[in-house]
């Protein structure tokens, strides 16, 4: 069975990449990672790193002239900063809506991608590193478990059953993932889940907080926290 | 509100955008059309002028690079011929799966891309042109109302409530969208169903064959049929 990994070079999909290699080989494993007009290439360049570190097929996907209106401030698009909170603050004041990272149903975007690209290669899965706390309350509305069965249903329904995704952090923490995937052996200083950036993560946007939380509960240190 | 449409410069989708325009104003309605890979690019120039006729904001989207993989009939990288027979006798000699002209999981990918660009773009309803007769028994899994059942699902959650699929036609068969198309005053002239780029339809492949059955029952003539 060929899979395809949605793989954007941080920590969740790294270890959903490791997970993979080990399941399948690394010849039959390729990664997609997505490039949506962020406001740096960290994310890409960490995604390189890593798929050259597995040895397996990389290919990315250019979908910045989707966002082009949005003012998601994650984009180059947009001159707000990205804000410097935890979650729950920022979901204070957002009354119910989505925070300002939101990139309007990316995750959607990036399944429906990655099965077109995954049926046009043969492949039967599609690994994909959610976790129970992506959805960071209803900060991100396309993480959460509700959109996740609806688009496995879409996905295999719509491919005439050729194709599911296979989600294997569902019911696990973001500090769960961190022990599965120190237990593979996954390269977390090759990794980036800054939404800055800069050389250094920034420590105090809300995906570096949930980072240093998860590797804290762990009693590990984040190699690229110096 | 504002509404995107979903828009392939084909019978149904004109019709669907004709509506959309009645109801919110053509100043609200914006059209999306998607260059997927095809053989010719008949659809966009339909598109483009069903567009200009109904004076409303249209954008193009490239999306080709996805289906790079695919051996789709439809597609370029093909070099099989788009097969010229009804879609129950295709559908006898797949064992159940999809026909040739499936486009790996193309409704899924588009609706997806609608939802970030409509989102995007501060739309609150993707208008999406699907009928009953779509799925050609199993031909076009894609097309299902499970499928679209679950699409809609997935992108009213995955928006936040935000954004939701208005369809229609959903009930209705081809021929339905013809009569209603009529009432309307669409200009059935200006589309293009034929899945080949010739001076006028071939009238053999599955589309041309399903399209000359919803004018027949109408007791109507199709403009492009010489």
């Amino acid at each position: 069975m060929k899979a395809l990994v949605l793989f954007s070079g941080g920590l969740d999909s790294t270890t959903c990449l490791a997970l993979a290699v080990k399941e399948h080989g690394r010849e039959n494993v390729m990664a997609l990672s997505v490039y949506y007009g962020q406001k740096h290439d960290k994310e890409i360049a960490a995604a390189r790193a890593v798929a050259r570190h597995y040895g397996v097929k990389w290919q990315t996907l250019d979908l910045a002239a989707i966002f082009a209106g949005s003012d998601c401030t994650l984009l180059k698009g947009s001159e707000e900063d990205i804000p410097r909170e935890s979650y729950a603050d920022q979901l204070a004041k957002t009354d119910g809506k989505p925070v300002s990272t939101y990139v309007p149903f990316r995750n959607g975007l990036f399944l429906a991608s990655a099965a077109s690209i995954a049926l046009s290669n043969g492949c039967g899965l599609i690994y994909y590193g959610a976790h129970s706390d992506d959805a960071a309350g209803n900060a991100y509305p396309d993480c959460s478990d509700k959109f996740n069965n609806a688009m496995n249903e879409a996905i295999y329904t719509g491919s005439g059953e050729q194709l599911s995704i296979k989600a294997p952090f569902v019911g696990l923490t973001k500090a769960d993932v961190v022990k599965l995937g120190h237990g593979l052996g996954v390269p977390f200083e090759l990794t980036w889940s800054c939404y800055e950036g800069g050389d250094a993560p920034c420590g105090v946007c809300g995906t570096c907080r949930d980072r240093a939380a998860a590797f804290e509960k762990n009693g590990l240190k984040d190699p690229l926290v110096g």
